[in-house]
């Protein structure tokens, strides 16, 4: 169980570094910056070189959604449950952490900014309304679980998971970034969340609500449609 | 048949929510927007997470033009042909209302505007010709049919196959976005023209009969030349 | 031999469609236009997609160099060079026909111009010297017949080798675009300067020189170096 | 040892040449320039590629970090670890004298300028600090190598480790190109060093020691969390 949830711990630690920071540090920058198409292959590359990574030792989860889902679709047991979160948490938020540090050191650095942080209303990135969020977080959240428990199945080709669920995680974030900015993962929000300037704490309620309802809709609907077992 | 239908279903819903979506929402944000680039690569994802998720449960056509190809190929039994394109169809269109709900809850919403439907002529995103579009359309197609049946042949390593097909839609799209806005396959072209402002329902039948026609030429071309069996 | 000309055609004909389409059409466009990232994409996708199409039945190679550096290398029989290098030069002329007729429907056509030819000095992209040409082109070269020697080796993990090779032919034109537009192709650099403006012709004699002088450098030094047979 | 030790050279030439040269050549080009995204994936495809095509020769390192850390990690010798960093380096200071030459062909050339070297301060691309360059260069180098570890151990599905690896060399410049222009490879940041104009040499030493030190700490993280042996 230590390596399990030591295993947690890095992915989430990884995957908020990698997608948060290349967020703040690279994405916007004039001319050479990497684009909300740049952000969304750094989310989806965490998932996938951390499943590749570890994923034989914790089933690489780093998203407390995902667990859920994968409970929800009998594929992770439920005295488990909270113990992966607490581990998913405290990986979020020792990212945003370094990535303070790192931020720090920039020249005339006048504080984190949004710092990546998920939003509706004035947060959105687009400005879109808190409804529009709900939907979004909970349909994406429910295809990536379903397109988890799928490529993971029996059925599916074996070793192909990561690229699939990795990269559907980069397709996630190009659809919803300009909504939300992306969460279907409440760790990634809550890390940044704690040291955003902005209402990213206030509003942080819906990215736990809208993946994680997502999520159970997306366990259900696999083990309705596509289970074999 | 049950299971069936509702994985074409679900694997074209998110085929248009990802690759419309994207382009609704993601395509033209200034500066940090994910461009033609993004969307080329949103399309492909759809398929290729889809593919890994269902493809051994439906076969993971999510295309109407696809299925077509299939089964002029000999892989895929004529009675479940209809069967299959009304699941398509259904599940475009119902991406294309939950689209349109986001989409509404975008500040200042004045309507749907091209809803990245397909067209030719004036609604052409670079104002290409209907013979270009006819053109572009009925080779891409037929090449689209051609890689698959090659990818998924007793030849080819096993396993890959949804890389070749996913990432061989992110190449359509580059190729052609700027000629027809790229469908290749009229299920995603009908759930957003039933929504799009301007001329796309008048347009529909071309984004019907070219895919169709080009799947038809890919089965057999495939029959003639790369068939081992 | 009829099916591997067939294959060897069409993968051909797919590199130039795609690759120089996806230049032709979609690079330049402002604001969401794909740019020479979109283009390295695409050209390596069309390899990528066509290798697990019909790399089981002709070997995939949809390039002279390609098939020259192999048969130096010991995995291509001499007899069969000469049929491949006309089946390969006839799909991409095939390709840049095709090419020609969607983009002739463009609102405003006044020509081909460029038509994604391959330069040095004034038609280079950047206005390099032939000097700088005809090093990037052998080397660039030399190193994509390693890389194809390389993963199709017994040692190699199987069925990898057109993500490799095909992302490899992304990665040179990540490189080389805006030196030469990038060759490493003779077959390619001869379809589309049939029809294009400018001293495409007149400096095609390089694109054949240096890719072949590239691929027996990559030949040879795989059988030293890296040949465990 | 021969075979070995010229897979090194020729992969850390490839790396250096890729990466480094895509950044000098085809980064800025105003409109359809590759941008850091472009780089991010030419530095990624360039050991993916070679990681396919002599990985199975001399283990795909092609970096003095990778080396220590798979020292410490357990699956390296010592005694080769000297021959392994002499070959490395060799390597990247032969693709910058390629580069160089090729570099020298463009029109109006007025020295290397910073030559894809990496720095920190002023010399950083965005002007961040040696305490960010000392924590991001560590952090990554450790993540780094614990994906390497993880994704090469007996656990994970085998032949998948050159695309986790090379993406996650990707996803590594996509977070870090703009603080220091991304190092954790210090043969490559010591072939472009020799040639580039600006404190380079000077700063040369945190771009060897962060790198080294963040490879030991990922050594010993695999080995403490991830090791089933």
């Amino acid at each position: 169980m230590f390596q399990k949830l030591g295993a947690e711990f890095i992915g989430t630690f990884w995957l908020v570094l990698g997608g948060c920071g290349s967020a703040v540090l690279a994405a916007g920058v004039a001319d050479v910056g990497i684009g909300w198409l740049g952000v969304s292959l750094a989310f989806g590359l965490t998932v996938m070189t951390m499943a590749y990574a570890v994923g034989h030792i914790s089933g690489g989860h780093f998203n407390p959604a995902v667990s859920l889902g994968l409970m929800i679709g009998g594929r992770f047991e439920a005295k488990d449950l909270i113990p992966y979160w607490v581990a998913q948490v405290a990986g979020a938020i020792a990212a945003a952490v370094v990535l303070y540090l790192i931020v720090s050191g920039a020249p005339e650095f006048a504080g984190p900014g949004g710092f990546a942080s998920n939003g509706y209303g004035a947060a959105s990135p687009q400005g879109y309304s808190m409804m529009s969020a709900l939907i979004i977080e909970v349909v994406l959240t429910a295809a990536f679980l379903f397109i988890i428990l799928g490529s993971t199945s029996s059925g599916a080709p074996a070793g192909f998971a990561p690229i699939a669920i990795g990269l559907g995680l980069t397709l996630i974030h190009l659809i919803s970034i300009p909504v939300t900015n992306t969460s279907v993962n409440p760790a990634r929000s809550t890390g940044v969340a704690l040291f955003a300037d902005g209402p990213a704490l206030s509003q942080l309620w819906l990215f736990w609500v809208a993946p994680l309802l997502g999520a159970a809709i997306g366990g259900i609907l696999w083990k309705t449609l596509g289970s074999e077992e």
